[in-house]
């Protein structure tokens, strides 16, 4: 794909499913020397140098970061900050050609932190998120093929270097994916939409029906249609509860935006509107249809 | 299962998915004599002749209950009241062992309606739901075993005659199914709860993102979380009309019941009330995953 890339050191912060399967891709590519492992805790660290995903792993941040070109975060949302932040005051160690990138669901609050830790953003921060994910979680679910086929989005700002920004691109293609960039605002905005704003509301519902008096009998009662909109209320609560403060402001919208729809469909269900409801349930029907099409044929 | 049981003829009032999966059923079953179609078109019975789910057709509701001894309605919910009422028109023509029965998805509207055709609710008459369906539909997608292991909900009344609620009972139960009674109310409560409610959601969530000013690039980045939880998005609009306007009291208790749910999350979201956003999320976790276990044994 690009004749020659190579990254010398890739460091992953964070050692679970997106790390691992980041470093398995590239490293059944050949296109990285070594992956060095680097976290608060041994346990998953051992486990990955066992399986082989990692090559060795460090405690210390800056023995990890020592002749690295590449470090990719890829911890939880809120905990990207603090990685971010102990990077930030290990700035004099940065060796002369790293990149940082990450992998976290939100992109706003990690540019306003990188705005807080540095006087410029460093032109060598390329934040992005790959839109990829499974069931499992944890370094023993990492699989070379996550991100085959999936996008990653890269937000890169005025400040992100060309250079950084080809060099983290080719990464991920290297990895199978579809690489797409945009603005960080707009980012936060479309998976508001498309993914945070649902996790919310299949939460809400699994809740709400959960509190009624004879949950259980509602529960039984529940078919296929319920099972698949709920699924992702199975989602790792401490996860979303990150995501839900990182991406307050795009999420509050979205909901506000919801309640409305849902409040004028409340009317016209109690107006009893027939015209109004097929118009409702037809748009809907025509968009969700083009999109699983849509989505059938990104899958091949 | 039941020894000697045997439907002398079956009527299927439009036959479809349901109807038509019913008599392939109990034919493979050899519990049934002879099935007949009637509707008010032509062509799905001619095709239901062809494929064998029924023996004959007629468009003649009178022909068509003449001698039977099982009327089983498997319109769309709407339409079941306009068969119930064409069927009270023709009482005096009634055979004396006769049943009726129907398979639409709320059942107040059909109970409400017999209590303005009827004197006194007719003991013959045996409302129920089988929770059943497919992405499919038509006579053409039915099949011996759609009903195997699904749960059929039958709604006696004081009215309802023992022997006539055993008979209904003991088809479904022919065709593979779980009898399960309960009230009329409740029945319309709880599938309020755990189906008209969440299809009322994703047609709101899909028709919301679809009215945003960038909607192709909001659904160009959903994933298959998205997927999952839009599914039911893609139901029929008119048959979600009728069931909307059928069940619609109970619909509008759960849409306000969810959205006081979804404010109060708004507010610990706006809050960043960490503790009760996980609190929510836990909560709802922990009731989807036993939804699924439990739903998971269902299916074996």
């Amino acid at each position: 794909m690009s004749d020659g890339f190579m990254i010398k050191r890739l460091v992953v912060c964070g050692l679970g499913l997106i790390g691992g399967s980041l470093a398995k891709a590239l490293k059944a590519n050949n296109t990285v020397g070594e992956v060095v492992g680097w976290g608060r805790r041994a346990s998953s660290l051992e486990k990955g140098v066992e399986l082989g995903v990692i090559d060795s792993y460090t405690l210390d941040l800056q023995e990890a970061i020592t002749n690295a070109d590449m470090v990719f975060i890829a911890t939880p949302t809120l905990i990207a900050e603090n990685v971010l932040e102990q990077l930030a005051g290990l700035k004099e160690h940065w060796p002369e050609n790293l990149i940082i990138t990450d992998g976290a669901s939100v992109k706003g609050n990690l540019y306003r932190k990188a705005q807080a830790l540095f006087d410029e953003i460093p032109p060598n921060l390329v934040l992005g998120h790959p839109i990829a994910g499974s069931e499992q979680s944890g370094v023993t679910a990492a699989k070379a093929d996550l991100y085959q086929d999936h996008k990653v989005i890269l937000t890169p700002t005025a400040e992100t270097s060309r250079d950084a920004l080809a060099q983290v691109k080719t990464m991920w293609q290297q990895a199978g994916a579809d690489v797409v960039e945009m603005g960080v605002e707009e980012h936060d905005e479309i998976l508001g939409a498309t993914s945070h704003l649902p996790h919310m509301l299949a939460y809400a519902l699994v809740d709400a029906l959960d509190t009624q008096e004879r949950h259980d009998d509602i529960l039984r009662f529940a078919a296929g249609g319920f099972r698949d909109f709920s699924r992702i209320a199975s989602s790792d609560p401490t996860m979303w509860k990150d995501i839900a403060l990182a991406n307050r402001q795009a999420i509050l919208t979205m909901i506000d935006l919801f309640s409305d729809g849902l409040a004028q469909l409340r009317a016209d269900i109690d107006a009893s509107d027939e015209q109004a409801l097929i118009g409702t349930f037809e748009r809907a029907k025509h968009a969700r249809d083009d999109f699983a099409a849509e989505f059938a044929k990104r899958k091949k």
